[in-house]
């Protein structure tokens, strides 16, 4: 689900008891569950051998390992069937403070989950807490590494945004340092990755992207989520809440890339990502509707709507609002103003409801490891 | 440090908060730095070739990863001098409820411990949180598996034992049914590494055992330490502050092994230890002195003995004497009860200092795949 945040999430999940993160991810499972045929036909044209040796597989940035799960489940299931000799390594990565205990009871079964350690033979499973910005496995020992929802947290972030709290909605100069950014976290990606891949090897690349129509996450033609955000974060700063100060220093640390900023790394001869020899096997782009949009569709209740959508938004966007207030402020103020800040936005789904929906727009990428 | 118990015990640690725990675990880091020349010597006549494969070591039952820390360090130096062209993997194993991200920040430098992960060249550090009991890792690809202080956790307790709590007080039928648990757990544990191990490679086993002249841990000739466990908490049994029940519930799930029932194993022919090609290259027993102990030779101050001595004892036994209590009590009955009885051995010391020690008492195996 995430990568650099992903151990402060949890942590603020964990404050909220067992269940929130999950319910609160749903949607991000549904862009996961649906895609699972992508990686099935990637592994039928990878046709590895049934030649004995260690096939590792890894799912870099899984936060608690939840989300792909189902996915996860399936694809080792439909390896173990064609290459019964090899041993099965699955690899869960993300950053040393994510809750690694919580992915291992997950996956051995020790939680909610359907756990699927136990079901298939001659398998082993393993955390690792290297970026994916760095090398994580050994050279040529990688068959199948998958990340989704990952890769737009950006390494740092390159300077202050002076109208919007994320680089959809910057411009000018602020806009091109976001995206310069990410098309360098996207490459020292995809370079190291090209070092471990095994000739042949797969990567299943899942990440919130800007399609070609220009919709992105909670950007699909209602109200855009990112603007609301900004709006009710700059009111607070009219209603001097939070100084203008805070107001700047609130950037997501993402950048959502367009397709053609996904694919160039690979298709530009002179890039180090083509060089390293990767390529494209397959590249689209999906709009996955918002559950609970859905559900209000169907239930029509506007306050239940609003109370079911904003854990889900709050989840994963908690963390940089309360990161821009001032660490002077004492802790439980920089409380007050988040829970007002989330209680806003709430209030404003909850009168006016519609159009209101945090659709993920993904851009799905195979690439394969030429040999 | 343990394997049943580390994530109770790590949570039981982390409510008491940063540096508790290592503190605690001094004596135990020292078990572990003394006998590195042992290891390193394992890995001279191991001799590995540097044939540019993949060398794995493991921690099994690594708890935070702490006081293996230097001894890691050490050893994946010397590995890496050995053989250049090899990558390297060091892969921490505890049960899934371990804090596993304490472990990898430790490890990633982002503690107050000091990390190696950027400090040797082509190595990559994971985790796993499958049972020692079971496959770890994939058949053939282990160099090199250490564990201390660990494989005296048996997977179940047997039976109850009438008059004491730990089965070093045990005799007759509940002292032969601890030893065949711990036979039976000994031998599963080192048969899954028979699988895994490379020809000619090493384990390195340090753990709590009974020495040639019957000492063990906290018995080593002054106030016997489990049998001081075991009268304050008859004495609270007495007292009516637990019941009888709860009294004959309260048992380590531990078995302290003979050296002769470590390497048992290795040499009967008819063993599938042996069977499986693991032999013995050299086995001794150390005494390792109490830290706080000796400390109180220097300062003569019991009060301050006390207080420095009881938390080392406690991190690890409070999880035994929490569980024999009756759930059917509060919470908050039980941590009060557990309270008083550290409290009483904490006045007991206090008031007649000498002949406490916690002396670390253990059987150092080196054994080698045959092939």
């Amino acid at each position: 689900m995430s990568a650099a945040q992903a151990g402060t999430t949890e942590r603020f999940m964990a404050m909220k008891g067992g269940g929130y993160y999950s319910k609160a991810t749903t949607g991000a499972k549904d862009v996961i569950d649906r895609a699972t045929p992508l990686i099935l036909d990637a592994l039928d044209r990878m046709a590895p051998a049934d030649d004995g040796s260690t096939f590792t597989m890894a799912d870099m940035g899984c936060a608690d390992g939840g989300t792909s799960i189902d996915m996860v489940r399936t694809v080792l299931a439909r390896i173990r069937e064609k290459v019964p000799s090899r041993s099965l390594q699955m690899v869960y990565t993300d950053l040393p403070k994510n809750d690694f205990s919580q992915v291992f009871q997950n996956i051995h079964g020790q939680s909610d989950l359907n756990g699927y350690a136990d079901d298939i033979s001659n398998l082993y499973v393993y955390a690792s807490a290297t970026s994916f910005h760095k090398p994580m496995f050994p050279p040529g020992s990688l068959n199948l590494g998958f990340s989704a929802t990952a890769s737009h947290y950006i390494s740092e972030v390159p300077t202050e945004i002076p109208d919007h709290v994320h680089m959809v909605g910057a411009s000018g100069a602020a806009r091109a340092a976001f995206e310069e950014q990410g098309a360098k976290d996207w490459r020292s990606m995809l370079v190291n990755r090209a070092r471990e891949l095994a000739p042949g090897g797969r990567l299943a690349l899942f990440n919130f992207g800007i399609d070609e129509e220009g919709r992105y996450l909670g950007h699909t033609g209602g109200v855009s989520m990112f603007d609301t955000f900004n709006a009710l974060w700059q009111g607070l700063c009219e209603d001097e809440v939070i100084t203008g100060r805070e107001y700047r220093a609130t950037n997501f640390p993402q950048c959502y890339r367009t397709v053609e900023q996904f694919i160039r790394p690979f298709e530009d001869p002179s890039d180090p990502v083509h060089q390293a020899g990767l390529r494209i096997d397959h590249v689209e782009t999906r709009v996955v509707p918002c559950p609970f949009a859905t559900d209000f569709k169907q239930h029509r209740d506007p306050v239940r709507f609003a109370k079911s959508y904003i854990p889900t938004l709050r989840s994963w966007s908690e963390a940089t609002f309360a990161k821009g207030l001032s660490a002077d402020r004492p802790i439980e103020e920089r409380q007050a103003i988040i829970d007002s800040f989330y209680g806003n936005y709430e209030s404003l789904v909850a009168d006016s409801p519609d159009g209101h929906a945090m659709d993920y727009v993904h851009c799905y990428l195979i690439a394969r490891k030429e040999g």
